[in-house]
């Protein structure tokens, strides 16, 4: 029996609720069993809409696979998703928990909302509705939605050369990013890489007394601000030895066109720091996606409790990432960075590096047909036509797609820029989300009229 | 009934690892409990001698006082000490826990052994002792063993006035340092000041994705290594302007007795660091006796648990300290590092600088008769004639009791420099436990030959 919208929005928005509350947080080990499960519900979602659905083992956590019924002379697209989410510490700063989904002043507050279990569910529910009425889609669809995209998408990476036919298709479609703003949709062209590091400074083999021992051992948490210091100056430029050689520059007509782009509020004031910053000569969205930058992720050391304790560590580490832009290879960094380290490592500790993941950024074909079918049902489900831009965030896997399956990449995000992808209170506009279900209907709609 | 040596001796130590069994960790508000239970412990203990025993109420923990009777004639003396210890952590790097109390080697390990439970007690089991002969003791000794040592004794530095007349003493006696070596009895004639302070960065209102925001929001955890780094360089030389001007440089005559000193092993090795480290022109000993220094001690940002967050945190904070020598104040120091951190703040980011507790240098005459009475005390009992030296740590409160109290000070140490003071498995020689009790026994004999 055909719902009424209301019913199926009311429907869409509880299936997302259910799913956000498993916390599938892939880069905890504790979270194993929730991680399973967040994948085993997006695979009997799947399954109960009639498509094809396989799990995929992995050396980490599982993907799930589904398809629809191939379709002669059109296109196949994929759609690729992640069913795992960052961690949600700090929790004490989350307004309400983050794995109890509510509903505030028409957001979705949890963590997942926006990334990306709302925004994948949008294709989900499209695609699922789209089966119920026993209509055949106008293409094939396939979907991928993976466990690992939080921690580097490794698996995925690796397994890409065996999973290259089932996942042949002629155009990725991705929702794991933002609109503009509020009220103004976008298509992104363009993602940063990211490289992930982690560094650990060896002092003494023990932590020390500071008064007795202070002043003649090297201090491993002076050390480490000294060699973080030493790899970027204050206005955000990386002096590592090469680091800008491979960047590849905006174009003029890039930046004229972004330069065009409607005025969004105050950029410093919206994420509450004191004014802006960067690096020179740049605008502050130039600089988020355009500018590989560098950014310290976590500092450790010594006393972190309550009070004081005069302790000379014997050891300090730092996480840090660098994101990174077309051109740029995550592999030759690491060399880059180990001899930086060892050039400007103080007298009396040692260290050791070590990689986590890394891949290179990505730029999409602007003028492609599957460009203009998005661009299309965008206009009609936003009722407003969406601007090109690039974003600075990471889907390491979406380089290895088009290298791998040779395909055009729709990155079409439903989200909000201050959705607090990666921090508390998490959230996901309940409106975009029915705009992004009528969107994904309307584009394969679209894609559909295409040949293959 | 008269014990024998090694009855008494083992009596002695019992009571030791009774009294480290209580937590009592200062700076730790959930153990206020054990903090006033191990002060009671010590009272008790004074109380069953016969001494007459006050337990001093503060605003924080409790200080015990107590008084032999008045000698016509005879100096008096004040033991100073304290029952409070440092925080164990981090726990996993103890080889048993840090309030089990276990024999190795000769050594007896645990939070408070050498710093000062195991100390102080040397002078409380001499005076028991002496009381329970029912002879009288060749002068007056006081006793204060306070709570509040390991968080800068602020509450007995801020009574002190009022409490003068209560501890009027000749000298003060203080065990609560280091033997120069093994087998090489000290007396510490200097120590160095200590200024500690926490200072927290603050970035954007929240946590925020680093890919988003990188490269366009000041990261504070960057900002944070940037301003430690500017407070000193490579060789440990502190950077904030006119830091050096009032500090009292060595004599020519110090140096050349330091370098007299009966040389110890290797000073990197024995610490576990990979080289020796600090300001140029300077000895080890000098650099952490008599020279002026910047620790970090806590660095806390962002994502510390298992895997990668790719966060741009919202915060960063440092805890450090410096230790300061004699004619440096540290209440003129807070605005220093106020004006520094003011002067080098990266764009975009707030600071707040707490300062927490701070205290002066200090220098003992060497040539006091006091000194005579020590030296010649711990002679009979080391079998070995004590060295000068100064120390780097600091007890915020012997400057105090000079400036109050106009007495001399003796700071006559039983530890090792190796004894983990601040550290996991914190330890103290068994011997010279036994030895320091020798040593406070002989010492009340010569200078109860002293005219008051």
């Amino acid at each position: 029996m055909a719902q009424s919208l209301q019913q199926s929005q009311q429907r869409h928005l509880d299936e997302l609720i259910q799913w956000l509350k498993i916390p599938s947080v892939s880069s905890d080990t504790s979270k194993i069993g929730d991680v399973k499960a967040a994948g085993d519900w997006i695979a009997n979602k799947l399954a109960d809409s009639g498509l094809k659905v396989e799990t995929i083992q992995t050396q980490g956590h599982p993907m799930i696979y589904a398809e629809s019924p191939a379709i002669d002379g059109a296109p196949v697209v994929l759609v690729y998703g992640h069913y795992d989410v960052q961690p949600p510490e700090p929790l004490n700063l989350w307004t309400t928990p983050a794995f109890e989904p509510t509903v505030r002043n028409g957001n979705l507050y949890a963590r997942g909302a926006t990334d990306d279990k709302g925004q994948v569910l949008t294709h989900v529910h499209s695609i699922c509705d789209w089966m119920a009425t026993g209509k055949p889609l106008p293409l094939q669809i396939k979907l991928l939605i993976e466990g690992e995209e939080e921690v580097g998408s490794e698996n995925l990476e690796r397994m890409m050369p065996e999973l290259a036919d089932k996942l042949a298709c002629d155009c990725v479609v991705i929702s794991d990013s933002s609109q503009y703003g509020p009220g103004q949709p976008a298509i992104t062209y363009g993602l940063r890489g990211i490289a992930t590091y982690e560094l650990l400074v060896q002092g003494p083999k023990q932590d020390l007394h500071s008064g007795s021992f202070g002043g003649a051992v090297m201090n491993p948490a002076i050390a480490l601000c000294h060699l973080m210091s030493s790899m970027v100056d204050r206005e955000g430029r990386i002096a590592i030895d090469g680091f800008y050689d491979s960047v590849r520059d905006l174009s003029p007509a890039e930046r004229e066109a972004w330069d065009q782009l409607p005025k969004t509020d105050d950029f410093a004031k919206s994420v509450g720091a004191s004014e802006l910053f960067g690096e020179k000569g740049y605008s502050a969205d130039e600089r988020r996606w355009a500018r590989p930058t560098f950014d310290i992720n976590g500092l450790t050391s010594g006393h972190q409790g309550e009070g004081v304790k005069t302790v000379l560590p014997a050891q300090a580490s730092a996480k840090f990432s660098f994101r990174l832009v077309p051109d740029q290879d995550p592999t030759q960094l690491t060399d880059a960075i180990n001899s930086h380290l060892t050039k400007h490592l103080p007298t009396g500790v040692t260290f050791k590096l070590t990689p986590d993941h890394g891949a290179p950024g990505m730029l999409a074909d602007t003028n492609s047909r599957f460009m203009d079918a998005a661009r299309a049902a965008i206009t009609a489900a936003f009722e407003t036509p969406p601007v090109l831009i690039r974003e600075g965030g990471s889907i390491p896997i979406v380089t290895r797609f088009q290298e791998t399956l040779r395909c055009d990449c729709l990155l079409l995000g439903w989200g909000l820029s201050d959705d607090n992808a990666h921090s508390p209170d998490e959230k996901f506009c309940i409106e975009d989300f029915y705009r992004g279900i009528q969107a994904s209907t309307m584009l394969w709609e679209s894609i559909g009229k295409l040949s293959s």
